[in-house]
C-alpha cells in the first residue's frame, strides 16, 4: 500500500524550471535555443569573487559557519547599506541565507502562524505563493495591473476584504519589472505599520534599476523583513546566497530557526559574497548591458506584434500581455519554443487566473541572443 | 508596536551551535580550546575533491541545476549503492539536497501533514524535532537506552500508545553512535510498511562505522525515505550538499517543492560531490583516524569517572550516562570548558526529559588532541 503524499507535496511546479528543461533538452538533441525563459544572468559571478574563492578553497577547512553567517559577510553587508543607500544597519540585524529561497522560509516561518493571510501580487514571483501554500499559510493574490504601475497600493490593501497578516512586495517586481516610487514605498509600508501587517521586501533586484536606484524598505519601516540575494545584481546564482535583514527582536528566533534547517548557507559561497561588494564597477557593466538589451526589446517587440508591455523599470524582465494573440500561453510559448528556439515563460507561472493571457521575456542573455530572438520572433508572427 | 513572532519562531535552540560559539568566544579571546563539541570532522574535503571544484569555478557558470541535482551527480550516487551497498537503484530516485538539512525539509512537508505525530528516539539528533516542530507537525519522543541499545523496535511502538504517522531512524544515532542489526532494521521497515508509517531513514554516519558497514533502509522498504549528508563521511560539512533516496511516487511532488523552496542545491558543491566518491581511500584512512580516537577515549574517559557509555558502534561520538557527575550537564560542560578548555555537548541537545545526565564528547578530532583533552579531563575530575 503506498503512503499518502502530503499537502505540502502537491504545490504547483515553478513553470520556468520546467520550460528550462524542455530547452535544455533541446539542446542536448541538437536544437538551438535562445535562452529568454531564465531569469538567470548570462555573466559568471565577478572575477575578484571568483579568486576568493579559490583562495578559500586551498586555505580553509570550508566548515561549518555561524547559523548568521560569517561575521564579516555581515559587517561587509551592512556596509553596503551605509554605502549604496545611505543607510545605517547594524550587522548584528544582518541574517545570511541560502539564497533569497532561505530567507522566504526563515521570515514565514518565524512571521506566521498556520493559516496566515499572506498578501502577494499576482502577476508576481510564483514561489511566494507555493511556499506559503507548503508551510500551510494562506497566499491572498492581490490582482494589480497598469492602472497601479503593477504595485498594491493602500487603497488597493484597504478594498480588499480581508485582513492581511502580512505582504510581500518586490521592487523592481517579477515579472514586470515595474518599481515603486520613494513615496509609494514609503506609504505602503506606513500602511502595514500601522495596520499590523508584516511587510516582507523581496529587494532581489535591486541594483538592476533603469532611471535610478530602489529605495529599501528598512527605511521607512523597523518591524519589515528585507530579504535580498547575490543571485541578480552580483550574478550569482548557483552559489545560493542570499541575506535578510530582520527586526532586531526577530535576529534570536531566526537564528535558532536556521541552526535548525539549514545549519549555516554555503561556506565558500560566503566566502565569495564578501568579495562581492568590490565589484561594482564590473556589476555596473553587467546592468549596462541589461540596459542595451532592454531598449533593443522595447523597439523590437512591438513590430513583432508584442505592443502591450508592463513599465520594466528594472529587473531584466519584459511582462506582455498576449491576450490579442492567444488564450493559452502555455500552448503558445511551447510552440515558439519548438517553432523558432526562443524559449519564454508563460504568464501562468506568475498569475494563476489571467496568466492565460501574458508571457515573461528575460533579457538577462547577450545582446547577439536578444537580437537573433527578436528577428525571429518578427519572422514567426509575421 | 511590535509585530507577532510565531509559533515557528520560537524552536529551541541547536544547543551545540551555542556551545561551539562559545568555545569560539574562547578562542578568540586568547584561550585554548580543545574541540569536542561539534560533530564536524577536522580533515578537510579530499583532494580531488577540491580539484574538481576549482575546475569548475574556472570553467562553468556556475548557474542554476535542474531542482533535483546535477545528472551527472545523481547517476554517480546511484553507482555508489550498487558499488558500497550491492543494491540497485535507479538514477531518478536520488535527489540531490542542500545539506541533510534541505532533505529533512523536503520530506516532511512531502510526507506528513498539519499535526502528524513523528516519533524519534530520545537521545536523538535535536534538529528533527525542532524541524518537526517549526513546521507545525508534533515529534513524538520515544526514550530509548541500553535495554535496546538506544534504537526503537517494534515492540516499543507496539507499546507506545500513540498512532505514528512517521518515524525517524538513524543507524549509526547521534549522539550515541549505536546501530541497528541488518535484522532489527528489517522488522523496523516491515513493521512500518505493515502499519502505514513513512519510514525515514537518516543515513548520513554511513561509511563512519567500527564492526561492518550499516545497511540501508531501501534494501527493506520501496516507502521509506532515505536521507544522507556529504557533511561527515565525506568531509564535506560547510559545502551543504546531501541527498535522498525516494520512492517513485514522491519524486515528482520533491522536484516541486524544491524548486520553489530551493531551486537547487549549490551548484559548486555539486560539482566538488562528483569527485567525492572516487576518493574512497582518501576517506577511509579519515574514518582509521576516528577508529584510533575512539579506542584512546574508550580506554581513558573510564579512567576520568565516564564509565557508562553508548554503544558508539558507529559515527563519532560518545555519549556518556553522567548522573553520578552531576544533575546540571549544561552548568557542568560550561565549567568544564571554563576550567579545562574542552569543550563537550550537554546531553539536553539530545533528550529533553534525561538529557541534563548525559553528555556527548565528539572525536572527531586529532588524536594529539583526544590525548590532551583525556588527560585535562582525568586531572580536572581526580
Amino acid at each position: 500500500m503506498a503512503l499518502k503524499i502530503a499537502k505540502g507535496g502537491t504545490v504547483a511546479p515553478f513553470i520556468v524550471m520546467d520550460v528550462m528543461r524542455a530547452a535544455n533538452e533541446r539542446e542536448a538533441s541538437g536544437g538551438d535555443v535562445l535562452h529568454m525563459e531564465v531569469g538567470q544572468p548570462s555573466s559568471s559571478a565577478p572575477k575578484a569573487v571568483l579568486e576568493a574563492t579559490q583562495k578559500a578553497l586551498m586555505s580553509d577547512k570550508i566548515g561549518y559557519t555561524d547559523a548568521l553567517g560569517l561575521p564579516q559577510l555581515r559587517e561587509r553587508i551592512a556596509q553596503y547599506y551605509k554605502d549604496y543607500y545611505k543607510v545605517s544597519i547594524d550587522a548584528s540585524r544582518v541574517v545570511v541565507t541560502t539564497g533569497s529561497s532561505g530567507g522566504f522560509l526563515l521570515s514565514f516561518l518565524c512571521a506566521f502562524e498556520e493559516g496566515d493571510k499572506v498578501g502577494l501580487t499576482a502577476p508576481g514571483y510564483p514561489a511566494y505563493r507555493n511556499i506559503l501554500r507548503a508551510l500551510g499559510y494562506e497566499p491572498i493574490e492581490i490582482p494589480v495591473g497598469p492602472e497601479t504601475h503593477f504595485q498594491p497600493t493602500p487603497e488597493i490593501l484597504d478594498n480588499l476584504g480581508v485582513k492581511l497578516d502580512g505582504l510581500i512586495v518586490a521592487s523592481p517586481g517579477n515579472p514586470t519589472g515595474s518599481m515603486l516610487s520613494r513615496q509609494d514605498l514609503q506609504a505602503l509600508c506606513h500602511y502595514c505599520d500601522h495596520n499590523a501587517i508584516r511587510f516582507i521586501s523581496d529587494e532581489i533586484y535591486h541594483g538592476i534599476t533603469y532611471d535610478g536606484p530602489a529605495d529599501t524598505a528598512v527605511e521607512f519601516s523597523d518591524q519589515a523583513i528585507l530579504i535580498n540575494s547575490f543571485s541578480k545584481y552580483f550574478s550569482m546564482t548557483g552559489w545560493r546566497l542570499g541575506w535578510m535583514v530582520v527586526p532586531d527582536d526577530m535576529v534570536r528566533p531566526i537564528e535558532c530557526l536556521a541552526q535548525n534547517l539549514f545549519i549555516s548557507a554555503p561556506t565558500l559561497s560566503q566566502y565569495g559574497g564578501i568579495a562581492a561588494f568590490d565589484c561594482i564597477e564590473e556589476l555596473d557593466e553587467n546592468v549596462a548591458a541589461y540596459a542595451k538589451n532592454r531598449e533593443l526589446l522595447l523597439n523590437e517587440l512591438p513590430k513583432a506584434g508584442f505592443d502591450k508591455l508592463a513599465p520594466s523599470d528594472g529587473a531584466f524582465y519584459i511582462y506582455a500581455d498576449v491576450a490579442h494573440l492567444t488564450n493559452d500561453t502555455q500552448a503558445f510559448c511551447k510552440k515558439i519554443l519548438n517553432e523558432t528556439g526562443v524559449a519564454l515563460t508563460p504568464g501562468v507561472d506568475f498569475d494563476s487566473e489571467r496568466g492565460q493571457h501574458f508571457m515573461r521575456f528575460s533579457y538577462a542573455g547577450s545582446f547577439a541572443h536578444m537580437q537573433e530572438a527578436a528577428k525571429r520572433l518578427k519572422a514567426y508572427l509575421a
